[in-house]
């Protein structure tokens, strides 16, 4: 496989212009919340969850083609959540990737119906006909049943809601925990499933991706929450230090940083251990976890 | 059949009853984020919606404990669609049905993500397995695709954004009309559809009901505009005359309130008689149409 770089590059490339694609085949939309769900879906975006899709797919052998309107909802549930995340309700967050966040330049009543459109978008796409018809319907049941699981209340909603309120609290590390799998692991563990049963993989194969996606998921967030206070702004796009002011819960808040960063390394081992059973198909898999374990931004 | 109040009280509590069921089986959701979904899912919602899936599914012959959970869904996103209509940035309203609103009782935080975590939910209980696995996996993902298309952007979601944009405007008809269609009218057709769809009903079936969902989508906000005006209070549960106060567009407010009336009641005329294909079956549609045109909350 060619370098990581450029591999997540090529296939940021693919997201983009199917993202695209089907954002302009959008019809009768109103444009005010047309261009909201526009401005946070094109907001530079690094597409890890659709890639790990396409990746996962590729480890068990599928037809990429197939997968990518998959990849795409699950980015657009992302991006929902992001943009209902950083609401004056919720994070107030003025900036995002170095960009205005959503409701500082459509207004919040845009940014939360942009945030509920691109949700609802995100199911649409993946019960369309054109999509479907070729695959088997019920393996696409199966799919969006997990996607949706992982993105509620059970996941990553009520991940949001517990770390919503443990701001300015004292919480332990399982509560910390908690709130990470919950919401960010949950969906990151999602793209990588929906990418393997997709694909026809076999339970088994299912199992060893979901492990691979818990850990990598938690890795992730881990190494955020340290960016979070030793990243460089320029670098990040969005404030250093935020979390410690605003009192949220995070692993250097209650491991320190050089236990976090330990255990984040951990968690990344554990992650390409879990996909040893597909071999050379799993490279890039495997490349993205160590990408995801040197992260600057 | 019965009367048309016993026929819907029945009928309610089929709903209700699956509600709570599905509620309560619900695990490892924040009980915070539990809470205020119950909240608004039992603050004395009328059912209309489910009720209309239901009668649909009879219509066209179906059997209806299969359609149950498909209602049930589309009340959770009816419910997640007042959570957040009624929200500071959008409506501001203090009362729904005579109590608190949501972000009132459960703060903004919690509102937000409540409505964000019920409308996920109604595409969890669409794919799930326990109910989806007797059916034609098809036939759902074609319903699903349709609820979402009602609910997104070219449908509520859209028409809730032309809504807040019209307030204070000068605007004609045809801009109520697109108003009305699709913040209402859209799921209540969705609703109508999703019964035949699931009953099995011909094509030509679903296009009967459809022009029946459209037209009684369309009466019902016409006299929801009308009650507005000269409802009383005790009876709707919310203050009278705050369309006008606020500037809303409104059919009263652009025909007047006897023309608002004739159109309503030629729109129930038009419901009713797109029904005639299925003869006795669709009685309950029919009195539900008439209901629609005659009541009072």
């Amino acid at each position: 496989m060619p370098d990581i770089k450029i591999y997540l590059q090529e296939k940021k490339k693919v997201v983009d212009d199917a993202l695209t694609g089907y954002m302009s085949s959008l019809e009768g939309n109103p444009p005010t919340i047309q261009k909201a769900m526009e401005y946070s879906l094109f907001a530079g975006g690094k597409r890890l969850r659709p890639i790990l899709t396409l990746a996962s797919f590729e480890a068990v052998d599928g037809d990429p083609g197939r997968v990518l309107p998959f990849a795409c909802a699950i980015e657009l549930i992302h991006t929902y959540s992001l943009i209902h995340d950083d609401l004056p309700a919720m994070d107030d967050d003025d900036y995002r990737r170095g960009v205005l966040t959503n409701h500082k330049v459509h207004g919040e009543a845009a940014a939360i119906l942009a945030g509920d459109a691109l949700l609802t978008e995100a199911f649409r796409i993946m019960t369309d006909s054109r999509v479907v018809s070729s695959m088997d319907p019920a393996v696409v049941l199966d799919v969006i049943h997990d996607i949706s699981g992982a993105a509620g209340a059970p996941g990553m909603v009520g991940g949001q809601m517990a770390d919503v309120e443990a701001e300015g609290k004292e919480v332990d590390i399982s509560h910390v925990e908690y709130i990470h799998t919950h919401k960010t692991g949950a969906l990151i563990t999602a793209s990588v499933r929906a990418g393997g049963k997709l694909g026809g993989g076999s339970e088994e194969a299912i199992e060893s991706l979901s492990s691979y996606g818990r850990t990598i998921g938690l890795a992730f967030q881990i190494i955020d929450d340290v960016l979070n206070v030793e990243g460089e702004e320029e670098v990040l796009g969005k404030s250093v230090g935020s979390d410690a002011g605003r009192g949220k819960a995070t692993y250097p808040g209650v491991l320190g940083i050089n236990k976090s960063k330990e255990t984040a390394d951990a968690f990344i081992n554990t992650a390409i251990s879990s996909l040893k059973r597909f071999g050379d198909k799993a490279e890039p898999l495997k490349k993205i976890a160590r990408y995801i374990g040197d992260r600057k931004k």
